[in-house]
């Protein structure tokens, strides 16, 4: 991909009444790719802080608003790089404005509600920016996986996340989110790298690699599940990963173009305050 | 303060059973001292960037632990440095390992339970690195310097949170509570500067001046409720804060200092893990 390239050509199209959203295939997408690399890893470095305080302003004015929310939600395979995006990208991201809820296996309070109940609870206030660390979609990849869940469940599934999220664009909250692409090459020197650095065991088990004995029903199983669920108001993108500083270029681009796209301006001067000498 | 200080000069004495705690006026610290300084803002920079980085390494560790969880609690007058002490001692931490819980006032669901019932909802974690900005310490003070709480509901209320904070760290909690000490006349020109600044007006109303109007009673009502509370496990220090720079190595200082305390080790290798080969 040349340098023409635009980052909507990595959107997912968006759902149109499709029973199972339009086809897309995962392999269509080149994991190795870097099209939006600054041309070496340094440079994808420069860009990225570049980024980062651009982001960090507009995230202030976030604040200072009080109006907007923003959602970033962060899906992909084991290794794909959640963690690793959250922390490169973020880095310079005043703390107090930056929030992040983690998603795992749901405890049984959680189990005992729809699956939305627990996802619902920590979207972002007015005025916030969150990110989700894996999220709802896990509902529809791990139990669609493992066959617990299929046909009119599934498609009504989809629907309640599309129907979920248009609530919360309707209340204010623009919503990014990308699905962190690696190729099974990859995954695999990145568990082996994990394997190998026992220092690293701690953030695994070895159930981690049952989910790569699934990898294919995995990405068909995403690819439904992104071409069910993106909208015009929720849109999904795939991130080409393999090359981390390249995936986090990208994911900043796409987000400060949300940020762009919100106008986001200093709350006016208060007419109470002006004048006034403090004793 | 020459540079033999050491931080438990700064540490409010135990509470040992007196009534209203020992007797401590805030008077007696200076709040422009700079005893933890490296000698220049650009030295205490540089200091705190190396502190910083220890910090993000050892919440890698608590975080590879899952077992200790740390609690900062940060008070202090407004303008005072809460959110600019978070902004600045976290900035190397890995936003995934970091969690700050914010309090304004009271929402009505909020008021209609006992006044640690949401702050314990916030507690961290195991694992967990959690920052209070502002605390249940608000409601020793605001309701006290209002005329609306003293004599023995006020003694109740300092009892109550003794033993709260003696649950968080019989569960494994290492507390560590700084009160930032500004001046008055430091705090005048902050709020100044708020004023004269527009673009910062948006930070702050016009009943934000009158804290200021009661001041001594603020500064009383401070020194009571630091001498009742800090105990053993939970202790209070005094952080000269007029000083940014101070201010943020002295509290990262203290923090490592905890840290170091809990002797954290990243769990042992699996040896579910050893010599696998990922295919």
């Amino acid at each position: 991909m040349a340098k023409s390239a635009r980052l909507d050509d990595f959107r997912i199209p968006f759902f149109d009444g499709d029973k199972a959203g339009k086809r897309v295939s995962l392999a269509d997408f080149d994991a190795g790719a870097k099209p939006f690399s600054a041309g070496s890893k340094q440079a994808d470095r420069e860009r990225l802080a570049e980024y980062a305080v651009k982001l960090d302003e507009m995230q202030e004015r976030l604040h200072a608003q009080r109006r907007e929310r923003v959602l970033l939600i962060l899906q992909g395979m084991d290794t794909s790089g959640k963690d690793g995006t959250i922390r490169a990208v973020f880095h310079e991201v005043d703390p107090l404005g930056l929030r992040i809820a983690s998603f795992r296996a749901p405890t049984p309070d959680e189990a005992a509600h729809d699956f939305l109940w627990r996802v619902h609870r920590q979207t972002p206030a007015a005025g916030e920016l969150t990110i989700f660390n894996r999220s709802h979609y896990e509902d529809v990849l791990v139990p669609r996986v493992m066959g617990e869940l299929h046909g009119a469940e599934l498609e009504r599934r989809y629907a309640h996340i599309r129907h979920f999220e248009s609530l919360l664009a309707d209340s204010g909250t623009a919503i990014l989110k990308c699905f962190l692409h690696i190729s099974k090459d990859e995954q695999r020197e990145r568990l082996q790298a994990r394997i190998d650095d026992e220092t690293k065991h701690w953030k695994f088990d070895r159930s981690d690699l049952e989910a790569r004995e699934h990898w294919d029903k995995y990405q068909s199983a995403y690819a439904q599940a992104l071409a069910a669920t993106s909208t015009e108001r929720a849109p999904w993108y795939v991130i080409p990963a393999d090359s981390k500083s390249h995936r986090n270029v990208m994911v900043a681009a796409l987000l400060l173009r949300v940020f762009e796209g919100l106008k986001l301006e200093y709350p006016p001067a208060k007419e109470s305050l002006k004048g006034i000498t403090v004793t």
